[in-house]
């Protein structure tokens, strides 16, 4: 049998948001590799998956550092991307799990970078926490002619400032560490009303905010945190 | 038994693609609804969940008119939100199914203004094609610090030329009927390079086009065909 990597894009939690596909292909993985947020720490998409996995699948947390040291993140990348490879050329039926989708904001995609496009490469695309948390809080995302931006809250403000004027519809994600920047950008441009903030979206510990105004500037958020703003549609209750 | 409705996206096209959430309610609803292209049509919701049903559910396709007679649109509407609304009242378990996701770009978001944030109303997320035609082309979409806009081509050209600027990737549903004006504008901005054009993702008949500069003008493109753009990466093979 010929060995084989699927890049699988997991959803935002729920073990049951993942596709039917990602399920046939995790039951019959030879070894799955599972990104890790700390070291030795547990993996939230290793969680998600796990009722699926056979017993004989074998398992491998892989943690790759959050630091802004370039370097160290280059060399686990540059392994793990190798071990990917060699477990392949030896035939057997490799997986790797990434939270959300597979291509968007992912690490998977440093991996990809060094792998390319392959025969033996196939990519599974997951749902996005923003269409998670969409479906949950019942606030529609675009329609018809109108556009929606994705932004990371990491890029610059001017950038976030000029996606809320532009288009119908702003995800905002990475919200954490950030939330006092957007709040004020948001009251700025008069948002408050068209705007939802959600956290752990279709975890257990999911919380949702639908009055931002009423939400403390210091309010301690979870590292998961997403805002949606649809300016065509009130958020309140 | 409460009755109950669940809106559920299927995913762009492969029965497959749909989240295990989505396949277990299929398999114990009482009706489902499936919107169909056309009056009598077939409708390729419908095609994508037909495995998961059971033998006892009712299925009902509705048509949508496409034409731009608002108001016989909203008789529609008004009708269809009405019936799922009685359904539910009766005690029934109730489906409505919409291609991709359910919030983005949908028929059901028409149904939703209508019915309003229920107690007896779930929605699940799906897979948007945007997501299997990165996957499937193996071109990523937005990372890190990157933003992405998912822009229709119904809508005006400079709101088009404006996001290709802004963003660093782009996602253009709705290509048919102005792919000439699309690839004008692609090739004013300099990113043929960056972009592909994918028809029909994850179904039988699935086409790619990695080099659009060699597509002709008038090529004859499928409904569901889209153009993803990522100024980071080169889509040529």
């Amino acid at each position: 049998m010929e060995g084989k990597l699927y890049a699988m894009g997991v959803g935002p939690g729920a073990s049951d948001l993942i596709t039917v596909r990602a399920a046939r292909i995790l039951s019959r993985l030879d070894v799955l590799y599972a990104p890790a947020g700390r070291k030795e720490g547990d993996s939230l998409a290793l969680s998600i998956v796990r009722e699926y996995l056979s017993s004989h699948t074998e398992i491998r947390t892989c943690h790759f550092p959050m630091s802004s040291n370039d370097e160290e993140k280059q060399v686990v990348w540059d392994e793990v991307a190798q071990q990917l490879k060699d477990e392949v050329m030896k035939g057997r039926q490799v997986g790797f799990i990434t939270l959300g989708d597979a291509m968007l904001f992912s690490t998977w995609v440093f991996l990809l970078a060094r792998i390319g496009r392959q025969e033996w490469l196939e990519i599974i695309p997951g749902i996005t926490s923003f269409a998670a948390i969409a479906a949950r809080t019942v606030l529609p995302l675009a329609m018809e002619q109108q556009s929606m931006a994705v932004m990371s809250c990491t890029a610059p403000e001017a950038e976030l400032e000029q996606a809320l004027q532009n288009h119908d519809c702003v995800v905002l994600m990475k919200v954490y560490g950030r939330f006092a920047m957007v709040c004020t950008l948001l009251a700025r441009l008069n948002l408050f009303e068209h705007a939802l903030l959600m956290a752990d979206a279709s975890l257990p510990g999911e919380q949702c905010w639908r009055r931002l105004d009423q939400v403390a500037i210091d309010q301690k958020l979870p590292y998961f945190s997403t805002i949606l703003v649809n300016k065509q549609w009130r958020t309140g209750e």
